[in-house]
């Protein structure tokens, strides 16, 4: 078992299955696109470990609180790295976490994206390190998100060239 | 003639003359920015077989139906097909789609941002095939976008390294 | 002396101080992410000389005007190559700017985002010329922005290899 593994199994953590889209929505890409050494990931929402997306959804500062939405951030990155298990096969491919995007459905005057995005960076970093797990990131107010969903997150993470 | 040029001949695509700017309006920089085998794409819009910005405008949801907004995010598509034909010479110096960002003009309440810029993926798998075309992909709601378009669509492509 | 950094000094430019972030806010992540020869820049705001937020805060077309927005974005980055050349030393191994994200605090029915994003590429322009300096971009109106700030810009820059 690779060192990542092991690592989310000592902390406890399960990642969920692939997302479950809603019925008849088609999504004609894939969740992580491999180029060279890159790994791209595309835009994730907060997801429940079956794979259905988590509640609540809606506008964080009106519909979802501060807290529920750094927990809706964590699950989002739960979400990235179920992902990139199942394309890489191992987490432990990863050799740098590069660039996130995080994404979050904003009530009118919200404005601590940074707050919420760090249920995302907090996961990263418990799971890769500071070293590893370090990444550019910026943290931003939308006006709607798919399926009313309150944080979304794309980002980039660099392979070990053997795996290229 | 190179087979993705073909390949638009035989679908019948013609693509557009380069977007022609509103008067008094100054674009510093190009619609494509090549760094070694990576050629980054600027934020398109959807414009006409003349350059000129497509209708209609505004806010998908309230001024532009879903289907109409599909439409816009293909002729976004077009658009970057004409630019990065004009960059790189020929389209078939593209190795692989990269990543997409997606971004739709989004009236309050409106969430089905990924059928909107399927309208786009549709496009690219249409003349790259599902291989090359893959991109990783986030489609969101943006409050304003420039001139009021509909869509506006940015990304990245990599390129065979013997073009670098 | 490097030559971008005489360059500066020749313009009659000096850099701010690092972002004093307001007390209690906590950021996890690093101003600038190095990857092999790449530097990836996190979403920067508009600060003054001493790193403090740098007034008026709000929204483009209603709190801030254009004009105002124009400089705001020009501040935003004078503040990214100041975390460049505190993350690299020297200014002088960038070799390409990459890609520019712009993203534009805006009022309801604001729609010039380019003109408020060229006070950043006038800028990168005016320092790095227009062959280094030149990027892909795209310029957005986001709903919310992080402290209320009225523009926020993250990126990318390529370094020269021997840098690596």
């Amino acid at each position: 078992m690779s060192t990542t593994e092991q690592r989310l199994q000592d902390l406890g953590i399960v990642l969920p299955k692939p997302l479950q889209l809603p019925p008849g929505v088609i999504f004609p890409f894939p969740w992580v696109r491999i180029v060279g050494t890159r790994a791209l990931i595309s835009g994730h929402g907060p997801i429940n470990p079956d794979g259905s997306l988590a509640q609540p959804l809606g506008k964080v500062g009106l519909d979802v609180s501060l807290e529920q939405a750094y927990v809706a951030a964590r699950l989002t990155g739960l979400a990235i790295l179920s992902s990139l298990q199942h394309k890489l096969g191992s987490l432990n491919r990863i050799s740098a976490w590069v660039r996130i995007f995080g994404m979050v459905n904003s009530a009118p005057g919200f404005n601590q994206q940074p707050a919420v995005i760090n249920g995302f960076t907090d996961l990263i970093i418990e799971v890769f390190g500071a070293e590893v797990g370090a990444h550019a990131r910026s943290a931003v107010g939308l006006t709607e998100l798919p399926f009313n969903i309150p944080v979304e997150i794309e980002g980039e993470v660099e392979l070990h060239p053997n795996d290229a």
